[in-house]
């Protein structure tokens, strides 16, 4: 198939999430015919952001600048801290644009399948955090999973000491959801938060 | 979303063929996570492809030689060329393992709707090959679309003259293919390719 370079390109592509074999070699097909407009450009791309992106030590967010821009920005709320359990859940809600606060990503969530336990997870910035005071709430946005549930508790029972509001985001019918396709679990969440209109 | 370079690379990855978006961003996050397991091997692999990757000047064919792997094969019968659109064809063709010939690429198709006429087609070195004689029979594998089977009249009457035979692949029912869901030309072109059993 054209030599050992594009062997190794299309295994590295299909190494990417969303991205099959087939999907891989349509990929490196396209990049090989436009070498200096996608080849290069991507080439580039990957080392610039590899050199220049690294982990926010306050909050564990991925950016060029550490504190990332998040934590420094003053029309942020310092006080609402948002806790998710990865970079993408942060990217979702900024692209929303429905959180005024600050965030605090977790790196992943308690679970005893996959043998990750507290020592795993990102919690001593957020205890500091909390320790040095100024924190009105936290925001549980953990994802609506066994795992996710088991760490909103045990973060929570970490949490209560420092005595401030600890809250978790709501569940039920997600926005344009027909009920008939919904699982039994989510019907469940949405009959028990059901709220006078 | 982490800075101009965190952007660029969601953006560059979007164009690929097979991701949208939303996946773009999932990749993107990954090679984060991974920058010396998964970011600059592919940015390296991109630039070797880049730097490696030639057409072959006889046929058209992607690789890191010229003449490529396949032209300069001694057991490729070189008296049997099977023109196809895009590399693409040949890598499925090769993966196949179902031509002992050689190739030839045209690198598309005529087309009136997307203004491709005969001088945006490789086929100088077809005729070259022609020419210099030694060629049995000249196999049209395009596909089986309007501008594929104009391309192919096209391409028969140009080699006509050197009195070689000219075949095409054949049209019918998939192989696993259920006939109730093909579509009427598939199976009319079925129906008419009909041999005894």
């Amino acid at each position: 198939m054209g030599g050992p370079e594009i062997e190794r390109l299309v295994a590295l592509l299909s190494r990417l999430p969303g991205l099959g074999p087939r999907s891989a070699r349509r990929a490196a097909l396209k990049l090989l015919q436009e070498p200096a407009t996608r080849m290069l450009p991507l080439a580039h791309a990957l080392q610039d952001a590899a050199a220049a992106i690294r982990s926010c030590h306050l909050c564990g967010n991925l950016d060029s600048q550490d504190p990332c821009a998040i934590c420094v920005d003053p029309h942020r709320d310092r006080g609402l801290i948002c806790v998710v359990e990865q970079v993408g859940d942060v990217w979702a809600l900024e692209r929303a644009h429905v959180h005024r606060g600050v965030y605090h990503v977790l790196g992943g969530t308690l679970s005893a399948l996959a043998g990750q336990g507290p020592e795993d997870l990102n919690l001593q910035p957020l205890l500091d955090k909390l320790q040095a005071g100024g924190i009105a709430e936290i925001i549980l946005a953990l994802g609506a999973t066994v795992d996710g549930a088991t760490t909103a508790h045990w973060l929570t029972d970490r949490i209560r000491p420092f005595n401030v509001n600890v809250t978790r985001v709501g569940q039920g019918v997600p926005m344009g959801g027909a009920l008939d396709v919904l699982d039994d679990g989510t019907l469940a969440a949405a009959l028990r938060s059901r709220r006078p209109v």
